[in-house]
């Protein structure tokens, strides 16, 4: 019961939690193409999880944005030695960025990578995490808006490793792998597109439009990461293989590698095998600044192979973090897309200033 | 504070309750027509209700899939000796398999006259539930998305009544009675179909369409239902007539008889009038397996009468059923359409292998 | 946790509330036009809102109906004397009957000024109330839901500031005054229309339609209230201009004046610049009655001016409110349209019995 609500039996068997977390936007777009400044409520999240019977688990996330969307909702078994069974709607094991919560990325929008990430699918889902290493794999159904009468739906498995050989008071070092494989339904259309690192405006820089013939595709991603007190960096790579019925094959591929840099006495949280909430050490109203952190990245995506131009982009962007107290957030960025070539916007590099405020429980 | 929240104060004249049901289905379809393998979420739902002041209950139900809908959201009073009396958005009074929640079926799904039932309506209702009998009663406008500007709404009426003679420790006798009259918005149209005892594709195999100049239609049913121990059997039969300004009146109907056998020491869960959730008497994790239960069932639905020929289907199912802790439930059923006669599926028989994961509160 | 579910911790520095509404309608409307009669779900919200490290607050707040629609969502600080900083989604600072919630209202619609209010964007917004005067001023982008890639959204400013040279034991004396400036989008639409104060239909009976060339307008307001004990008075007149870039600038005008008395020992219940939930002094169930208030308004509204011809109405209605307890209220309305000149239903005056049945905390 300190931000959200927990509540808990005294023999600790039953556990009953709300969290949430509303992020609100506002962008400035700068340079060509013209873009729209503006505003957005960029997730308004409710998510309601539990334990009963010391074993199971359940949860039930959803976001009210855009019309309302379902989130990782499932059931879930944890009475095997630290391993973790789940059924139900969840994201994929694919990537460092998306594995940890929106809520944490260190800049304000996860790397272009996210052309690449972040499905979610009705499916089932092993996972383990230890000190030094995580394990997670699943096998998955397609998505929960997805209801055809005659065509079988898609399908997909995955798996990811991660290790720490370092994971001690504030000190990491992380190395990850993950691969998923994806069979689309017969009538499903695939798409690769990506936005500035700003989700305002809702515009597209990068898009190879519907890829005629695709029939599976397979992502695959390394990554890296290391902590070390205030000081952090990560870095991943992933690329993306499509089969197709037409036309040759095509691979895309990105990547990206980010640092940053309290200028308070804080430290990046790792939860072994994914980054959690910066706890500011001095909180504002009991003395403290809170904990201000520096961040720059660098992002890479390429969408342009053999027939399907949409585009190839590099961007740069700084960023400065506020957390007065735990569970809040300020964040300011400055987004400079240093190259477009090929797609809709070819050699069009627009400069976006970015800013949010954000409470996440 | 068990499954879901439970707040009281002491004095007990203030509750306040949050409840939900998340439904992870997969199901495999086999024969003719070609119907979608596939995974849905079948029921994401949160339930927020309460007690104030003794007297005054409440509640907000919402279903999160397919973009949202409200489920029976009221307001009612509970001060009369042992009845209640409720306004707001409620399911109509008809039929035992509806008065009971969908948590509860026996089989994953509701039997074919599913075609009959479920409807909600904003309106009043006024009930009572002792040992031995239970009345319901109510007068309805139209459902909650209905808002014309020229034509005045639809609206109903409709009663149910049971009795049980036999309602002791785990052995009961119901019989019950229930009729809905219905009067057509004059913009409405009307039409009855049904999937197949399996909800992942979406697919109807009998169908009405449109019934041309429906105006006002009544469904009678009629139940029965006992239990002794481990054994269980429930048959329901169900009339609907349609009264129309162009053609004949037509009329429809089905019925279904099924029956239970829990394989563990449990029983079903009578509660004066409807069946509540089953209760396994020794837990997974405290040296039990659960409750494991064997159902059956035999359905027909015949949607075709004059010149509407919405078709007839016969099916039989299986299931199994296993409770390992209260509130959680993992079902596989086996659906066999024996015959299907005209309509638009009309002598396609198709076999269908259905699983759900689920939890409830 | 009386009605909804408040925690807090024993220190007071962390808060969590839930909180809703809920308001069900039937209309009976007579004479010309022909209107459809019906029932509604008028608002089903859940709201959570809370307080972390004393001094921040969020909140996040849902309506459920017509599928679904963010309200008030915002993060805010309270760490200053007595004022209060607010980012996010919030209701614009325009009108004693919009700045007091919707559960609130004496008679069931607020009046046909309901034309000029209400809306929601994202922004900033500080406040301050105190016993003898509040005042709130913000600047905001677009709502919620735009979401444009080219155009840049709109944005608007505005203030309200409130004075109560009375304002003691259930005697009060309010004055206000506020204004709100707005540009809008370059491809947005301005268009005000209005429902006869019953809004169950969905009919508007006066309709500026999309005014041509419309680009920024101003909404300025005068307030007044009072209460003395039982009795209480309350009067808004509102104007509103548009600057167009085709045809002439037009303007548009509208106010009500409303009295309301109370039947039993209770009073309105002013909260320092808008007006809070009535507590009935003798609850029923309790020996009492409950509270009852008799209700009548005259509204006015004008939204015809140069080539805009939207239609003149004038409106009188009466009410009936009972409050059993605290948090539940059952309302009747009979609403007399007095006269349309002009604009879509120009001559036609409808009669409409409404009631509401609502709990809201």
């Amino acid at each position: 019961t300190k931000g959200g609500l927990r509540v808990s039996t005294t023999d600790g068997q039953f556990e009953t939690r709300l969290r949430g977390r509303l992020m609100i936007d506002a962008a400035d777009y700068d340079g060509a193409p013209q873009i729209a400044d503006g505003t957005n409520i960029r997730r308004a999240r409710l998510a309601w999880s539990g334990r009963i019977f010391s074993d199971w688990i359940y949860k039930l996330d959803y976001d009210f944005t855009d019309g309302g969307e379902l989130k990782d909702s499932y059931i879930g078994y944890t009475g095997f030695s630290q391993a973790r069974l789940r059924m139900g709607l969840m994201e994929i094991p694919l990537g460092l960025q998306y594995r940890s919560s929106s809520a944490n990325s260190q800049l304000i929008e996860r790397s272009l990578l996210g052309a690449f990430g972040g499905d979610r699918y009705i499916g089932m889902m092993a996972d383990t995490k230890r000190q030094h290493w995580s394990a997670t794999a699943g096998i998955f159904g397609d998505d929960a808006n997805e209801q055809r009468e005659r065509n079988d739906e898609g399908w997909g498995v995955g798996a990811r490793v991660t290790m720490a050989p370092i994971n001690h008071n504030n000190m990491v070092l992380h190395f990850g792998l993950a691969t998923f494989y994806r069979h689309l339904n017969d009538q499903a259309t695939l798409r690769f597109d990506e936005q500035p690192e700003a989700r305002v405006a809702g515009f597209e820089i990068v898009d190879t439009g519907i890829i005629p013939g695709a029939r599976t595709y397979t992502r695959s991603g390394v990554e890296w990461a290391a902590v070390g007190n205030r000081w952090s960096a990560q870095a991943e790579y992933m690329v993306t293989d499509v089969r197709r019925t037409v036309g040759q094959d095509v691979g895309f591929s990105g990547g990206h590698i980010q640092s940053g840099f309290f200028l308070t006495d804080d430290s990046l949280n790792y939860e072994n095998g994914d980054f959690g909430s910066p706890q500011p050490n001095h909180h504002v109203g009991d003395g403290g600044v809170g904990a201000w952190e520096l961040v720059a990245r660098y992002s890479t995506l390429d969408l342009t192979d053999e027939d399907i131009i949409g585009g190839e982009i590099d961007s740069l962007t700084f960023g400065l973090n506020w957390y007065p107290v735990p569970m809040l957030r300020f964040s300011a960025n400055y987004i400079n897309v240093l190259n477009v070539d090929g797609g809709p916007s070819s050699g069009q590099e627009p400069r976006i200033f970015l800013v949010r405020s954000q409470w996440a429980f």
